[in-house]
C-alpha cells in the first residue's frame, strides 16, 4: 500500500517548480509553423504599405487642389498621369498613389466632365490614402516572443515577405510503455488469457502532440527492471519520459524504485481518483511521470500532470478548454481525493457517467470533459453549475 | 454600390441550406484517426475482458468456500493450480481468473500460512473479478456515427483489436486566390509600388484544415474572368471552392457575375463590417464563396461563412470556443451591421482593439478572439459581459 498518498496540487507543484519551458529554439518554413511559438521577437523588415497606398477607388488628388469643393462650388481638375496643381490620376482601392498626390477623393464626390473631373468634395491631406509604413513600420515589432502562430498570424508574415520562422523546438516526449501482459496494437494476433493490448502508450503519443510535444513512442517492453532502466537512459535526451504501467500497490511496482535509484522518487501515490498509483519524478533533471496501468487512470493523470507539464515546455499558453455546465445528477466523489468525474455534455447541461471502472476506456467514448471535484469535497448535487474540462 | 445588403444571418442560412455534410466515406488507420469523424456505429469484434479477469492482487476462489469467513472465524483454503472445493489461486489485477474461481479474495484479506491461506473474509461470487464481456460485450455498439475520435476513443477501439476506421472523408475546399497585383507568397522577390503579397489563401488553406476540411491551394490567377471561370470550373470535383479577391465594389468586381453566369448568385455585399462585399453563391450544387481582398475582411468572412459550413461538411460538432468576458472598454459598432470586433484577452477581460483598418492583419496579431455586435445592437457598453470567440 501506499505509506503516505500526497495531495495532486503539491504533487504537480513540485514537478512543475523543477523544470522550464524548452529553451532551444529552430528556423522553420512559415508554411509549417501553424501552433508553433514564437522563441524572438519579430521586427517587420519592410513597410507596410511600401508605398502611398490608395485606400478608394477615386482620383489621387494633392489635397490642397480641392480646398472649398462642394456640389454647389466644384472644383476641376484636369486627368493626367501625375498628380499636383490642378492635375489628378484615377486610382483604385490598394493602387500605389502616384507622385505629387497626398490625399484620394473618392468617385462618389466625383463626376466626370470629358478630361475634367468635378470635384464635390474637399479632402484633406492623407484621406482616403494609407501612408508608406501605416499598417507597419519598418522595425516595428509586430508579434512578441511567446506568441503561438494562428492563421492570420502566418499570413500577416508572409504578408511582410517573410519565409520562414524563429520558434521554440517543441518539448521531445519519450514514451515507455511497460507490460509483461501486453501486446503491441495494431497486431492481428488474437489474444491469450491474461492478455491485452498496450494502448495507452497511443494516448500518450497523441496527447503529447496536440499539448505541443513532439512524441517519441519507443517498443513495448517487458516489466524487466534492467529493461526499463536501459530504456530510461537511452531516452534522456529527451525533455520529458511518460513511463506507461509499472506503477501499482502490485508486486510488479518496478517504476518507482528506478525513478529513485536513477535520480529522485518526488512522489509515488496521490490522492486521485482513479490515478493513485502515478509516480513522479526527476532523473537527469528531466521529469519522468510513471501513469497507472488502468487506461482511465492513466488518462486522468495525463491530464492531471503531463498537460500541465507538457504545455508549460511547449510555451502553450492557449486557454484551456473548459465550460460552465449545470450538473443533472449527482457526482459521488471519494473524500480526500481529487475525483476525476467524467461527464457527457449537451447543450450547457453535464450528465455524470456513471461507472466505477478504470480499466476500460468506454466509458469515456460517452463522456465530452471531466469534473475535477476537489479532495476537500464530497461530490457535487445536481442541479449544481460546474466547470468542465473538455476531453480534447 | 450594392443595391441591396442581405444580413449576415441570412445569407449563411440560405448558404446552409444548400449544402450538407459528406456522405462519401473512407476506411483509415487508427494511428492517422485523430480528430476523424466515424461514419459508422462501430461494435466490437471481442468481448473485454476475453477471460475472467482478476481486479485484485489476491487468490481466485469458489466464492461459496468463503462462506462465514471472519477474522474471528477463518476458513482455510490450499494453494493450487486450479481453484474450487477448498482450494485457491494466487492472481494479481489484470491476470485471468483459473479454472473453477468466480470471485478474487483480497490480499488484505488472507494471511499466509505455509501452503495454506487463511481467509478472513467471505466474498461474494464475481467479487474483484471482471466477467467475460463485462466492460465490453461482443457486439455492443461502442461509438456511434458521427464521434469524432479522440486519443482515449483510438485507445480504446485498439484494444478491441482493430486496426483501421470507417470515416466520413473531409471536405475538399478549393482554393481559388486572384488578383492582378498580388505576388505568391514565400517569394524573395522585392515589391514594385502598387503589388503586395497574397496571403488570404494561406489563411483560407491553414482555417479548412483546422476546421476538418481537406484544402487545396491553386497557384494565385489574375484578374481575369475567363481565367478565373476556368479555375472554378476545375474545382467543381471540390465540395466547396473558396474564392480569394474578385469581390468589391470595384470595377474589377469579376467573381460575383461570374457565380451568375456559371451558376447561381445566393449573396452579393452582406451587412457585416468588414465584410461587406462577400459573394455567396452555388455552381453545380457546390458552394461558392468569395471573400473580400482584405485581410481581415476576409478573416470575418472565413469566420462568419466558411467555419460553419466546413464545420457542417465535415461532421465537426465540437463546441465552439466561446468565452465569457468583461469588456474594459466601449466596442463601437456599425448599426445595421454586424461587427467583428477584434478583442485581446486576459484573465476574463475582454480590450476592444481599436482600429479602423481592414487592410492589415497586424490588429489580429494582438487580437484573442473577437466578439460579433448583432446589427439590431449599437455596440457593447464598458462592463458588459460578452461572448468572444477564439481565433483558431
Amino acid at each position: 500500500m501506499f505509506k503516505e498518498l500526497a495531495s495532486a496540487a503539491e504533487s504537480l507543484k513540485t514537478l512543475l517548480e523543477r523544470c522550464g519551458p524548452v529553451k532551444r529554439s529552430e528556423t522553420i518554413h512559415l508554411a509549417g509553423a501553424l501552433g508553433r511559438v514564437l522563441s524572438l521577437d519579430v521586427g517587420s523588415p519592410v513597410n507596410l504599405p511600401g508605398f502611398n497606398r490608395a485606400a478608394m477607388d477615386g482620383f489621387a488628388v494633392r489635397a490642397k487642389d480641392t480646398r472649398g469643393a462642394s456640389p454647389l462650388a466644384p472644383v476641376y481638375l484636369t486627368i493626367d498621369e501625375t498628380a499636383g496643381e490642378g492635375r489628378c490620376v484615377p486610382v483604385r482601392t490598394g493602387m500605389a498613389a502616384p507622385p505629387g498626390s497626398d490625399a484620394v477623393l473618392m468617385k462618389e464626390d466625383t463626376l466626370l466632365r470629358g478630361r475634367k473631373v468635378e470635384a464635390t468634395a474637399e479632402v484633406h491631406p492623407y484621406r482616403n490614402l494609407a501612408r508608406v509604413g501605416e499598417d507597419v513600420a519598418l522595425g516595428e515589432t509586430i508579434l512578441r516572443e511567446g506568441h503561438r502562430l494562428r492563421p492570420p498570424d502566418i499570413a500577416l508574415l508572409a504578408s511582410l515577405g517573410l519565409t520562414n520562422a524563429q520558434v521554440y523546438e517543441r518539448p521531445k516526449v519519450a514514451i515507455i510503455p511497460t507490460g509483461g501482459e501486453l501486446v503491441p496494437p495494431f497486431i492481428e494476433a488474437k489474444l491469450k488469457p491474461g492478455q491485452a493490448r498496450e494502448t495507452n502508450g497511443i494516448m500518450c503519443e497523441l496527447y503529447a502532440e496536440i499539448w505541443g510535444g513532439s512524441p517519441r513512442k519507443i517498443p513495448l517492453i517487458e516489466d524487466d527492471p534492467d529493461l526499463i532502466k536501459e530504456a530510461i537512459a537511452q531516452n534522456l535526451d529527451a525533455d520529458l519520459i511518460l513511463i506507461s504501467g509499472g506503477t501499482s500497490v502490485g508486486e510488479e511496482d518496478y517504476a518507482p524504485p528506478i525513478l529513485t535509484e536513477m535520480g529522485e522518487l518526488l512522489v509515488h501515490g496521490v490522492r486521485i481518483t482513479p490515478a493513485k498509483p502515478t509516480a513522479l519524478g526527476m532523473i537527469d533533471e528531466k521529469p519522468v511521470i510513471c501513469l497507472p496501468g488502468y487506461p482511465v487512470a492513466a488518462l486522468a493523470a495525463l491530464y492531471i500532470f503531463a498537460r500541465p507539464l507538457i504545455t508549460m515546455m511547449a510555451h502553450r499558453t492557449d486557454l484551456p478548454r473548459v465550460v460552465v455546465a449545470k450538473l443533472d445528477g449527482k457526482i459521488v466523489s471519494r473524500p480526500g481525493y481529487l475525483t476525476f468525474a467524467r461527464v457527457s455534455l449537451k447543450d450547457g447541461v453535464a450528465t455524470p457517467i456513471m461507472t466505477s471502472g478504470a480499466g476500460i476506456l468506454s466509458s469515456v467514448a460517452r463522456a465530452e470533459g471531466y469534473v475535477l471535484v476537489p479532495e476537500e469535497v464530497e461530490g457535487r448535487e445536481k442541479g449544481e453549475m460546474v466547470e468542465v474540462n473538455l476531453i480534447e
